[in-house]
């Protein structure tokens, strides 16, 4: 984590007038804009993007809202973890300019009955067990693209599915805006970075470290020519062992359209590893390139 | 119809980077640019559109592109009437600068599986009879405005629960062009304009006739204070006498969020009557406001 200087300084909008006020000024004055859309509780892995929109736009603008919309009935909504205050020094810290804060009434005001749905790379892993997530998270981005503006927008490869489902919507719909993806950034035991490592307890956040080295080890196999049912077998084996028994899934499917790959050996094209388990009241979700094509 | 000058004279693009080319060098002048979408096989009311949209903007672009998204299997796609050479002369006479004439591949590249859903207003009076039809009009709308980046863009009355549509969706998704609607184009014996008048037999476009004057006469009813329930049967029966039996649909709703009205007499906010029917092989369709908010 970064120092937070004290006199760390960043501009608010909460209104959609504000932040294009904002984004319109800086367009005028022929600055380029970045934009990375966040739900808060900002951890190393958002300042990364931040970082990476800083390195590809004059301007970054970031957006913290916790879309109620893309959460489930007895998901975590509630739950979700919540410290603006420190995420706006984090922000300015990072080299954001202008913090997006909408509140739910600015988002979905009364009326509100448009959705943006993303087929097929919306079904199977998280989709499954998670099937309002992605028609959520297609609509919000819809809506904060359209509002901000931006010349590019930068996503985390942590949350993969999502990151080709925003890449396919933008394309699909013709949105003027080009979408960057950012390698997973982790903790010292390989933990991806996660807003919701922090439900877990000392003893669960120990046993999680697990889930990457075996995604790592199965890629590896594939990479080495192992069919995948085997591969996908050993890793299932070495979840139960390390403790991680509540698998959601763990699949290898192709990193370009997500689909399924197996039961041979893979042939070639790039493939990546996906996983989900429940640590504790935790859902946590990571994912390992097989072969050349990590970001 | 106007006067088709011998000289008349359009450009024309047919994929999205020469659309944006030349939108974007009328932005760079400061031009304001108004946008029109259409399937073609323009007539009078296409050409107020335009007429509408050159009041307003200071450039005009058509688009031309018959959207099979819109049409489920057994209508009219494959009949739909196409005129390109014919539509040109007619968009240049009517004050357009530009025609955007897209092909399928360019709205629909391979892999394409995006949608968006407007979800109250798309259900019944046309939503009904044609489930497929407002997701596939959302949907190449949302990606033809994105296109073209118009700042203003104007639809027809005729399809009055598409302009509710359409306007909804921009507004959900916050997207930065004005929706404006403009009044129905009627031929002289009230029979509003259509594309899909041409499919009438010289007998059947007499019949025809008597669609605006039945929904005129229930608005004027319903304006006296006479139940909804009362004045629909009354339509109906006055439908029946005129040799149009095969009716879709005959109601009164709301103007503003299409909410069905009645059995009983209206309460004061904005209504209108819509109505479809068949004729031959034509489905025609057709509104009234009831009072005062008559465009």
């Amino acid at each position: 984590m970064p120092p937070i200087g004290a006199d760390s300084q960043i501009e608010v909008a909460r209104s959609i007038e504000s932040l294009r006020a904002r984004v319109d000024g800086w367009r005028a004055d022929k600055l380029t804009v970045g934009f990375v859309p966040t739900m808060g509780a900002l951890h190393r892995g958002h300042l990364s993007l931040i970082a990476k929109a800083a390195s590809l736009a004059d301007r970054v603008v970031a957006s913290i809202f916790v879309n109620p919309k893309q959460f489930a009935p007895g998901e975590d909504l509630a739950s979700y973890p919540r410290q603006e205050a420190r995420d706006l020094e984090l922000l300015a810290s990072a080299g954001c300019q202008l913090a997006y804060l909408p509140d739910a009434a600015v988002m979905y005001p009364p009326g509100f009955q448009t959705s943006v749905a993303v087929a097929e790379l919306s079904k199977g892993l998280c989709g499954e067990s998670r099937p309002h997530f992605f028609g959520g998270v297609a609509t919000v981005v819809c809506k904060l693209l359209n509002q901000a503006r931006p010349d590019i927008a930068v996503f985390g490869e942590k949350d993969f599915q999502q990151l080709l489902v925003i890449k396919r919507m933008v394309r699909d719909l013709d949105m003027p805006v080009e979408i960057v993806g950012a390698p997973i950034v982790r903790e010292a035991d390989g933990l991806a970075m996660s807003s919701r490592n922090a439900y877990l307890s000392a003893e669960e956040r120990k046993r999680a470290g697990a889930l990457n080295r075996v995604i790592a080890d199965v890629a590896r196999d594939l990479e080495n020519g192992a069919r995948v049912d085997t591969a996908l077998r050993s890793g299932r084996a070495a979840l139960e062992a390390a403790g991680l028994t509540k698998i959601d899934y763990l699949e290898a499917r192709s990193a370009e359209n997500l689909t399924p790959l197996g039961p041979g050996p893979l042939a070639g094209a790039p493939a990546r590893v996906f996983a989900a388990i429940f640590v504790g009241k935790a859902r946590l979700i990571d994912n390992w390139p097989v072969g050349g094509d990590r970001g």
